[in-house]
């Protein structure tokens, strides 16, 4: 069977970093690009990050479009989660610049492109806010209809968010662009923290990869420090939680998690600015809402975690 | 010892009905007035429907207090559950119009009045929109420390609303109103459709109220027939929620619930207006956000629903 064709849509960041590491060791997918997108960092930090790790991979062959440096309505202040993952994104490692450059296509472009070139056959894995995705549907009305899946690192469902008790970081960081893709009609499969919350790598994960001579493990093993005092710190765990790269293998192996499946609109202003809700069809309203007849999307809601640590450990211990 | 004075805020109503009617059969608590609101009906409706089930019940000592027959901050439209509850709240019977009046008093003032002369040995069980129970507020900086307990039948927590999937009926009436009330600071119990979904009246129990002698089973098993069609409808279910009898309940006997504590906001705007969000404090977020610093209310999340039905069956047929 061919190697499923991803793109990840990226604000590296700590755990983008893993997710990336990892697809680069899935022989289930083949990267044949990255978008990249504010969140962790600004869009410029990000794209200069993943054109890093790349380097640092010795995948240069992949592209970088450069994604959205603002919100799709415009106006909207960013909120950049440095506090995370530190001010370099990198957990403060001062890597040197690299030397390669972002394709001249924006992200955008980049995706839609690619979605018109392998119709059917692309899966996006958005680990950002989805101001690229959007952007694309409309750039190209038949963009969600050539996109293979959509899959959304995002969203607090049924669960208190990880910005305030309302929203997830992601589609706070861009509420109108989430409302977009959600109700796009294209394939999207949303995993938000109410799964990936259930997703952590231990401190004696973190000292098995530091004892690992894989490349992949050694570089993490200096950059997670930021991440662990970081998820000590606002939610007292020893141990962090693994989004990104659960998205992903989310992606690379859909039979991890298992989805539920209804329509998804997303809250745009006022205090739970950035809330998605899940319409689970359960009961006939006599109204029609702001749910009615819009495309379903897939919505995770268990996660198969001691596998899904486990193939994160092993593929980024792989020498 | 002694009764637990209580006051309903109502918008009879066939639940309202039904919850009125289980407090007047409870030894525990002492209703010492009942104060109206628009919801399932127009306000002038359900101060007549509160005035003619006194006269039902032969409790015309009662006093009946008129309340607001608008949202707090004015404009907004009201949503009318007539559909629920028929064109006149009690199941189309064509009752006949009460004798009595309701006293000089608006809902506000007699709660504030009745808080204040008996402090803090009030329960105010809130039925319907919390217009009544915000005024008084406003009315009295006083009120929400000389109130006992208000217990309020709404809120739909971590789980889908009535009216749409973000909001139940009673937040959604009002808004504005119970967001003054979850952050007041008194001692508010939020008893939403994510515990009263599981306290279901079934067919079986119908039937068995319809050959129970009992005053009040008779009139219910009459009105009862609107109610069990709609959630019949809507929830393709055979058999009723029994949302406001169990907030009563909840207030006479609080063994029957668990709950926890945080605060709870409400959004007052946008697709999801009327949604109740409450943070459950297991994150320190980075940023100031609405929920910090606000006091914190109880919200339920078990009911002994057998005991609960079989106390409501019980006090009903009790001739």
């Amino acid at each position: 069977m061919a190697a499923k064709k991803i793109i990840i849509d990226t604000d590296p960041g700590i755990d983008d970093t893993m997710a990336i590491f990892v697809a680069l060791r899935s022989p289930e997918v083949e990267v044949i690009g990255l978008t990249t997108i504010y969140g962790n960092v600004y869009t410029t930090l990000a794209t200069r990050n993943a054109l890093h790790l790349l380097e640092v991979a010795e995948r240069t062959d992949i592209p970088v479009a450069e994604g959205s440096h603002v919100t799709i309505t415009k106006g909207t202040k960013l909120r950049i989660a440095d506090f995370v993952h530190g001010a370099d994104g990198l957990g403060n490692q001062n890597f040197p610049t690299p030397k390669g450059k972002p394709i001249e296509l924006s992200a955008a472009s980049f995706l839609v492109q690619q979605a018109n070139l392998y119709r059917g056959q692309v899966t996006v894995v958005a680990l950002g806010p989805l101001t690229n995705i959007a952007l694309a549907i409309q750039l190209d009305p038949e963009f969600s209809r050539n996109i293979g899946q959509i899959v959304v690192l995002g969203g607090a469902f049924a669960v208190n968010g990880n910005v305030n008790p309302a929203a997830e970081a992601n589609i706070f960081g861009d509420p109108d662009a989430a409302d977009i893709v959600f109700t796009s009609g294209a394939d999207v499969l949303a995993v938000g923290i109410n799964v990936t919350h259930q997703v952590i790598m231990t401190d004696a994960d973190r000292e098995e990869l530091a004892s690992s001579k894989g490349k992949f493990a050694q570089y993490l093993s200096k950059i997670l420090e930021v991440y662990f005092s970081y998820h000590h710190d606002a939610y007292s765990t020893r141990g962090v939680y693994l989004h990104d790269p659960t998205a992903l293998l989310a992606a690379v192996n859909p039979s991890l998690i298992t989805y539920t499946e209804g329509v998804v609109r997303v809250q745009t202003s006022g205090i739970t600015r950035g809330l998605t809700i899940l319409y689970n069809k359960q009961k006939r309203f006599e109204e029609v809402t702001e749910w009615s007849n819009k495309p379903s999307v897939k919505v995770a809601v268990t996660v198969d975690a001691p596998t899904v640590v486990k193939l994160i450990m092993e593929r980024l211990m792989d020498s």
